[in-house]
């Protein structure tokens, strides 16, 4: 949640001159995103959102990530459309940083979801795989379980800081990952972060999807994963059942798994737990000084992983 | 800018049901505000903006601040009008913290004005001291010359980490206040912050006036003199006399000012500047662990009241 990047009246007034989006109307920072610089930005013709890229990102993705919104706006998903401008840009170049306009979606994100949530956001994850399934870019999945290695080893040395013993329970966790991950499962175009606050929902309809900027190219079956993990554990981190079915009957419904996915379930459960422990104790332990957000507790997904590790197949996320 | 407050969409549901307002249909923070958590909140019959009040607001100042809000919203001034509940109350508590439903104002803020938007600002002003000609509520300002005086004491000691003799200079200058500071000019509501960044233009139209936080009771010409300061230099910190010219002009022609109160313009742009330098290199020498904001450079305060402490009389502001 942040603003970094100030852009005053008249460079925004420069920037609209380029589009045909008539002059802004409303212009007011977004206490929203991590990575970002957010701006609602309402002009005479339409409701949008003003991102300028910020560090973390990497401008070689920035095309990748803007084709495949345009791409599944473009196949019914609601999901930001990148606003391109009269010479038919959509990436620019704004206060010196990556930029660009993209439309603004409606509805609010819930903090503690229920089944016909968790129903919804399996439907809405299955239709974007069928979306992009003739989406021809492709962009390696830095936070696969190479990447989970790398963290685990840039966090081993105070991880126990955190918690006691943690270190090894990642040690253990990732020689049996990496033992076991596997290796042929369907492969397609993944969100990769579909967590609460990536959707929005108006009533129990999903009028949004949000935030591509971790979609990749892994296991479909991954993406679901992650969902498991993000929404069907309660705040308390007890994992709710009918949620969990919810989301995978859903998802099955509309993108029918097949035996190798469903059996591969409950690794996969384990591996993205793992991804989000790993990347919340990496920042956590990395405080970036001055920073708007506190990290999150890594702890989390470290119960969501001793959850996983006691499931025996994947029958027990459909009780 | 900041949301200190999470509002989860459940609590915020339940709040909203006490309104004849709908249902949200979007809910996002906004980067705007120091002192307090501000949301951006649409519904089904309206644009608002939900205020959650955090530490640095006195609850009991709260009422004030609302009510001048809705008496200058009535009274044509476009300014955010308190959205009462179904039982007719505006202000509210929410997650533990007083909070309140105001309208959305549409326009942006200028960053660098021009002679017009400076006319526009006088005009208004003016137009606001009429407003409030009627309003009967007085708050007392906590931050003109007994209070500068109070931070004067509480910054002596470190003033000269920021620039060298910058304590000898703010204790002159102090002196010279309380020898010199006008006690009998015509008194009222005044804004007393009235910023840029408070101000929303749709072309150089005034479309907004936000931010009442620091409206109080003292003198009607000290609020242009605020102006003055806040509107008439430019990012040099040079004077720009076309800007004051226009903004002294159309507040006169809106209400004319007393001989005296032409007078004491240049004292009265002394104390402003002195206010908020003080408030600036206060905020400055002690900041906020973990917060948001990265304080203002008091300096470009000691500019100005440099400037103001040259200037003979009042000619010098409309040249």
């Amino acid at each position: 949640m942040a603003v970094y990047t100030h852009v005053d009246d008249k460079t925004l007034s420069v920037f609209l001159a380029g589009y045909n989006l008539g002059q802004a109307t409303s212009f007011k920072g977004i206490a929203e995103g991590v990575e970002n610089s957010n701006y609602f930005l309402e002009t005479e013709k339409a409701r949008l959102v003003l991102t300028l890229y910020e560090k973390r990102a990497n401008p070689d993705d920035l095309p990748y990530f803007l084709d495949l919104m345009e791409h599944l706006a473009k196949a019914g998903v609601p999901s930001p459309l990148p606003v391109r401008d009269q010479s038919g840009k959509a990436l620019q170049t704004l206060c010196g940083k990556p930029a660009c306009i993209i439309s603004f979606l409606n509805g609010v994100s819930v903090d503690d979801a229920d089944e016909s949530h968790c129903a919804a956001v399996g439907s809405m994850l299955a239709q974007m795989h069928h979306a992009t399934s003739d989406f021809t870019a492709a962009r390696h999945n830095d936070l696969s379980i190479e990447g989970w290695r790398t963290l685990a080893d840039k966090t081993v040395a105070h991880a126990d800081t955190v918690q006691d013993g943690l270190a090894e329970i990642i040690a253990s966790e990732m020689d049996f990952l990496e033992q076991n991950w596997p290796k042929s499962l369907p492969k397609g175009t993944i969100h990769a972060d579909l967590f609460p606050d990536n959707i929005l929902f108006t009533n129990h309809t999903i009028t949004g999807v949000i935030d591509f900027y971790f979609g990749c190219t892994d296991f479909l079956a991954y993406d679901l994963a992650v969902c498991i993990n993000a929404w069907c554990f309660d705040q308390q981190m007890h994992f709710v059942p009918g949620r969990a079915k919810r989301l995978i009957e859903m998802y099955d419904v509309a993108r029918t798994m097949s035996g190798a996915e469903v059996a591969a379930l409950p690794i996969l459960c384990r591996g993205a737990a793992m991804r989000f422990l790993l990347t919340r104790l990496y920042d956590w332990l990395n405080p970036v000084e001055g920073a708007v957000v506190r990290p999150k507790n890594p702890l989390d997904y470290l119960a969501r992983l001793k959850f996983h590790q006691k499931v025996k197949d994947t029958a027990a996320y459909v009780v």
